[in-house]
Formats: C-alpha cells, sequence, structure tokens
C-alpha cells in the first residue's frame, strides 16, 4: 500500500466516530480545530468524551452502530475494541468515503501519523505501521529541534511574503529576500521586528 | 483554516487533474506509484506527460475542462495557469469532493505537504503556505538527518514486531524488545541481522 501525505480542511465535513473509549478520545481530540461535524456512535462513553458532548463539541448518539449512522460521512473512524464490529463498520461504509480503522490501519484508506505543530508549521511522521514507536520519538526529537520559536517565526515568514507580493519587487529581489529569511538569526523576534520595519519602508518609498 | 495531515491511500480512486503544464506534472508524479486512476484533462501536454501516457501510466482527455470531467471524481486537481479556469473547475466539483487548487491552496480543501521517504517512514512538511521554502529547507535537512540507512531500518522494525505478535511474550517483554530496537546501534545491518537471529531462536525455543 502506497500511503500519500495530505493535509485537508475539514471544516463543515461530518465525521463519524464508532466507539467511545480512549481511542476514539484520541481521535475526536485531534479533530476539535478543525471545526468539523463530530458524532459519536457508542452506548457508553468515558468522560472525557461526556465533557466534550455537554460542552456541544462533539454530537453522541447513545446506541450501537447501525449502517445509517454514516451515511453522508466524509470521513468514518472505527475505535471499538471489538473488531468484528470495527469490520462491520468499514463494510457499511459508502464507497469513497475516507474511513481510519484505528485498530487495523490496513483497513481503512486513511491513517493518522504522529505530528506536532507549530502554528502554521505541521511536522508528520508515518511508519505505515512499522513502528508507532520511532514515529513518536522522531515526534519528540523533532519537536525539540523545531521548537517554540518556529511558531512565531513561521508567522512573520507569512507576513514577509505577503508584503512582497503587494510590492512591485522585481521576481529577484522577492526571491532573495524569502531566501535570506531562511537564516536563523531572523528565529529572533527583534531581528524579525527590524526586518520587518525596514521593508514596510522600503516597499512604502518604492512603490 | 485548520489543517490535519493524513496519509491516505488512493488506489482504485478517480483523481482528475486539470491543467497539462509543470504544475500538473508535478502532482502527477507524486501520485504515480498509487494506484489510483489518474486523468489528465488539457489540450496539450508537456513531453514528460506525453510519455506517461504513452506508458499508459495516465489517462489523457485531449480537450478543455467540461464539468462531466470531474463526475465521480475522489480527488480533482487544477493545475492549469489560469486563475479564472481553475476557480470555475472548483465551483463545478461535486460536493464533498477533495480538490487541491495547486495555486491557491485556500480555495481547495487539501493542501500537499513537502515530503520524503525511507521506505515506511515518511516524513511531512507543510507550512500552510506560510513559506514553501521553508518547508523545501526542512525536508533536505531531515532527509539527510533520516538518511537512507533508515529504509532498511524500518523493515527491520517491521520485522521485529510481527515476530513479536507471533511470540508467546507478555506485554511488558514485547515493549521491552520494541523500546531496545529504538536504540541508533540498530540503524547498523549487522546489528538488525544479530537480533533477528537471536530472537527468532529465542521465540522457537519458548513457544
Amino acid at each position: 500500500m502506497t500511503l500519500v501525505p495530505l493535509m485537508l480542511d475539514l471544516k463543515g465535513k461530518k465525521v463519524v466516530v464508532i466507539g467511545g473509549g480512549h481511542v476514539a478520545k484520541r481521535r475526536v481530540d485531534s479533530l476539535l480545530d478543525t471545526e468539523a461535524f463530530l458524532t459519536v456512535i457508542s452506548p457508553k462513553l468515558i468522560p472525557e468524551l461526556i465533557h466534550h458532548h455537554e460542552k456541544a463539541r462533539i454530537d453522541w448518539k447513545q446506541k450501537y452502530f447501525s449502517p445509517d449512522d454514516v451515511e453522508g460521512a466524509f470521513l468514518i473512524i472505527t475505535a471499538t475494541n471489538n473488531r468484528t464490529a470495527n469490520r462491520i463498520v468499514v463494510e457499511s461504509a459508502p464507497s469513497d468515503c475516507l474511513i481510519n480503522a484505528a485498530d487495523e490501519a490496513d483497513a481503512g484508506n486513511v491513517h493518522f501519523p504522529a505530528h506536532f505543530e507549530r502554528g502554521k508549521l505541521t511536522v508528520a511522521i508515518s511508519t505505515q505501521g512499522a513502528s508507532p514507536l520511532l514515529a513518536k520519538k522522531i515526534k519528540k526529537d523533532l519537536s525539540c529541534q523545531y521548537d517554540e520559536r518556529y511558531e512565531q517565526y513561521l508567522d512573520f515568514l507569512f507576513e514577509v511574503r505577503q508584503l512582497l507580493k503587494q510590492s512591485s519587487f522585481s521576481h529577484q529581489e522577492r526571491n532573495n529576500y524569502l531566501h535570506k529569511i531562511l537564516s536563523e538569526v531572523y528565529l529572533d523576534p527583534q531581528t524579525q521586528k527590524e526586518m520587518l520595519h525596514s521593508l514596510e519602508h522600503y516597499i512604502k518609498n518604492i512603490n
């Protein structure tokens, strides 16, 4: 199986999670910020999921799975502790639907890689199930390497790019700037500030 | 927009690429190994895409885009050099379809992150458009850090995991092994071989 790494916008999409335990919770937590419509199907929920339900972050159908639960679903996540039940869900899924089988990744067509975020920067690590522990280790190592400073740094890079787009600079001049700010000295907020000031000033005078 | 990093299996899915130039080629190249059904819609193709067509790696509809081209598509990629044409494609897309707008990522719901592979290991880097150059730089740095040895190392990790699953080891014993092989000494093929031999021998004797 060849898996393609993609970044998906799930805003407004119907996501159905079958199961109400810790695996379901982990998936729900990773999707809370996406503005997807999250529905959990399970006779029982662990307290953390009940809390999400009380805060109206998720819908809860307090029942066992039936095929109509996944009608119109964009993404289905099977997360019960019963492999047979999970398989029934996979078999009931609409064709062309995205399916993540949390207990048996190869039964679905979507894997959730380990990942971390620094604002606009996302680094995702997948071992296609060969070693979840290695994925976790690499994630830990890289989240030290690309530390908290990167969040602000990415905002800075974004801002410079927007300024350059509005400027009358030549393609070559823009490229020079975009390459220059890749230097690690720009991880420093003061250096970012000075660069932004000078760039704004420069653009104002030449435009 | 909050984007979720996912790994997708596109085997057997209909993927339609609108455009026949270098951007289209880059996307097609990144999807050739996926066993997706790739169709390119464009009056003209650059030679590399013609080559893919001649080798039956892609279908080619030699025409301008019309909405019926994307009926039943799982993933649509707009890659013409005309922003208006790209927008028309986005507006014609079936609801719940995945769309990558190569020239204007936010118009779609899918981004392609920078990434590299080492066999079963995939590391993907996205800056949500803030700095494609930074994504490229991080990709380069990390592909040195996680060098070619990782391909065989991932196969080794996978093999050990499979052996342990078949064994009668306790949960604790399995965990000890899985943690032990995360040590960098196991990047060495000879050390891998010795571990596999000793593990096979041990399992044979205790099972």
